[in-house]
């Protein structure tokens, strides 16, 4: 497997992107509007925020997506259009211009939003710039479309690789954004991915679904669940190998390649998440079920105690502890050990629950890496899960509490 | 109904308080170790956290409430005696040390400690200071008990209500503890709450469950669900009513004055919530059943998002929409009304689910409050429910990073 740097939404045959600046966002230093494209029709997938509160675009990307098929996705920021009322209007009327344009389908656009909810979308400044748009579209363009879906990320998601599947080479690339908003299962935030896989559309579905919940389900950013995240996977099937339609090894060669691209997205999300200093990962070791070990893995992503004692570089265990206990999960505490392991070296702090003589020194200096692995062992059977957050600090509060001015 | 301003936890007949330092506190300037003492015997009823990683004090308490009977609480701050090897014995000789010296039954002491996890106790500082402890048990000294048993807490937690019941007077105090790891639908805190009240043991458990799930289990400040919390409550009897032993006139009143001291002390941990600038209630109005609005309040106090928006004034009312779809609740977007409540006025900011125009600057000045409401009308039944908390500040992260240095 060959990862790629550059272009990675265009890096898969047949696919040309483009981002522009439109004026949705104040900020005209960062382009606020993206579009991808494939010359032939991709089989879609696609999975949205579990959220009753959910954008226009997202009823109409599901309404466009009936037949999973598509061709195109626009993509604005600045403005999530959602909780408007005549979102559903506007957000059809971002896959009119396109189509039109292009001489496609309607029903061959999806469309998606982010940034601030409950303000009317100014479709017109989209519309001016629609032409453009497609004027731009290239395979030398998809780090323009990567920047232009961002919103309060500092850090631009993207991830590509190329690997061989039946004497053919097979790629696929991924733009992702979202550094606030952000919880695990559910759809989490926004993704696109392309691939010139050639895949039945039932497999496709399945190992993008798979693919998901081993890596965007995974993360925590702040515990919200958006009303606008959505993850689209489209492949063209130009790579021209034999189609995918049975789980044998070439599947697994796709799914893993998934995998790997999706845990990339994941894990950027994760340090790129408002105002977090670093990269938290917290692996559960031995437990009875991979279901009870991500599930108190997240737990102690998603507790602001731990967060901020992370931010405080402060070995406070006894908090991992505790999140594990209200998780849900079933457990003997008396068994349990913690660890903090980073670049700088790793340290028992807590060993069958209890407390042991530490360095606080040496604790201190572990965590203060960019990323820090909490690592738990449950003692009670054989299954592992992890889960990515980051820190809570003062600038997430700052972000947050001026968001809208 | 009267209320009692000083010595609260000390207001009904027979109960004696007594708070010293006694050094678990590296502060010397605040008290750490308080006891509540009643010459006669009480009817007692506790809930206890529902945590999986539990303090040594719980298990102590559960042990000796067995029997539903007590006559004096113990509780040290500074230390949570919780994930320590020695934690249960350590426990159990601080409810010896204060039976020895007052010459009654251990199993008639109840134990709390809050502090930090994981660190072994110095239980002999305890021990030492027993004695001063109960020379110094009197009527007078409420305040210092209410004072011992803070931690992080800004402010002290009490209440106390006077009120009749068969021509007698009904004295019911309260303090409590708690500015972090605050979550609701579980014990919450620590709170110790007294009575004279005559009441069968059944009726007083049915009527304490009642108030807390209407009080303390509707306040949240950051999700986290600690290890130690507890709330107990004694009845002696003093008041000489007669046993209220069936649901009549006599047990509504001392139900709604139970409900009125928890529900203050409820608001003063929100209020007090660690590093909070101000107080948020959520009201959620017409919703189909009383369950379903206080889901859907909760996660609104709960939202990181919502309550960086309250620090920053900002009347981003997107996130309370965003917060109600993802509280598991069934409703229709499209019908709800969003409206801020202050001293400084008030303001509707959503109508029907959609943006509507509003002024900014009337918004900001009646967010920019002590005490601000978020009133949710959900135009679909006619069951109201609430629920508080606060905002969240760059000093909750600031105390949190570094708590235990």
């Amino acid at each position: 497997m060959e990862f790629i740097k550059e272009n990675c939404i265009t890096a898969p045959k047949g696919f040309k992107a483009a981002g522009v600046y439109c004026g949705l966002r104040r900020n005209k230093t960062r382009k606020d509007l993206a579009l991808i494209y494939s010359d032939v029709e991709c089989k879609t997938v696609a999975v949205y925020t579990t959220n009753k509160v959910y954008g226009a675009p997202i009823t109409v990307t599901r309404e466009h997506l009936k037949n999973n098929k598509a061709k195109a996705i626009i993509c604005n920021s600045g403005n999530a259009n959602t909780c408007n009322a005549d979102g559903v209007a506007k957000a059809n009327l971002m896959c009119e211009y396109v189509a039109n344009e292009l001489g496609i389908e309607i029903s061959d656009v999806l469309v998606a939003s982010t940034g601030v909810i409950g303000q009317p979308l100014n479709v017109e400044l989209i519309k001016d710039k629609v032409p453009d748009l497609i004027k731009e579209l290239s395979e030398q363009n998809g780090e323009n479309a990567a920047e232009a879906i961002l919103t309060t990320d500092l850090i631009k998601k993207d991830c590509a690789v190329k690997f061989m599947i039946d004497d053919k080479e097979v790629t696929i690339g991924i733009i992702g954004k979202g550094s606030g908003m952000i919880n695990p299962n559910m759809a989490t935030l926004l993704g696109f991915i392309t691939s010139d896989a050639n895949i039945s559309i039932d497999l496709l579905d399945e190992a993008f679904k798979e693919a998901i919940n081993y890596s965007l389900n995974r993360v925590s950013v702040d515990g919200d669940t958006s009303t606008n995240d959505m993850v689209i996977m489209m492949a063209n099937g130009l790579a021209e190998n034999k189609e995918i339609n049975t789980k044998n090894e070439h599947y697994n060669i796709f799914l893993n390649a998934l995998k790997v691209v999706l845990l990339e997205v994941a894990k950027l999300v994760a340090k790129d998440g408002e105002g977090a200093t670093k990269l938290i990962e917290c692996k559960v070791l031995k437990a009875k079920t991979e279901t009870d070990a991500v599930a108190l893995a997240k737990s102690v992503i998603m507790s602001s105690l731990v967060k901020s004692a992370m931010f405080g570089n402060d070995a406070n265990w006894g908090r991992i502890l505790c999140a594990l206990g209200y998780s849900g999960i079933d457990f003997d505490p008396n068994l349990i050990d913690v660890k903090f392991i980073s670049d700088a070296g790793e340290i028992a702090v807590c060993e069958k629950g209890k407390s042991i003589d530490f360095s606080e020194e040496l604790a201190l200096k572990i965590i203060d890496q960019k990323e820090v692995i909490i690592e738990v062992c449950m003692n009670e059977g054989c299954k592992n899960g992890f889960a990515f957050g980051c820190d809570l600090t003062y600038e997430y509060v700052k972000i947050n509490g001026s968001y809208r001015t």
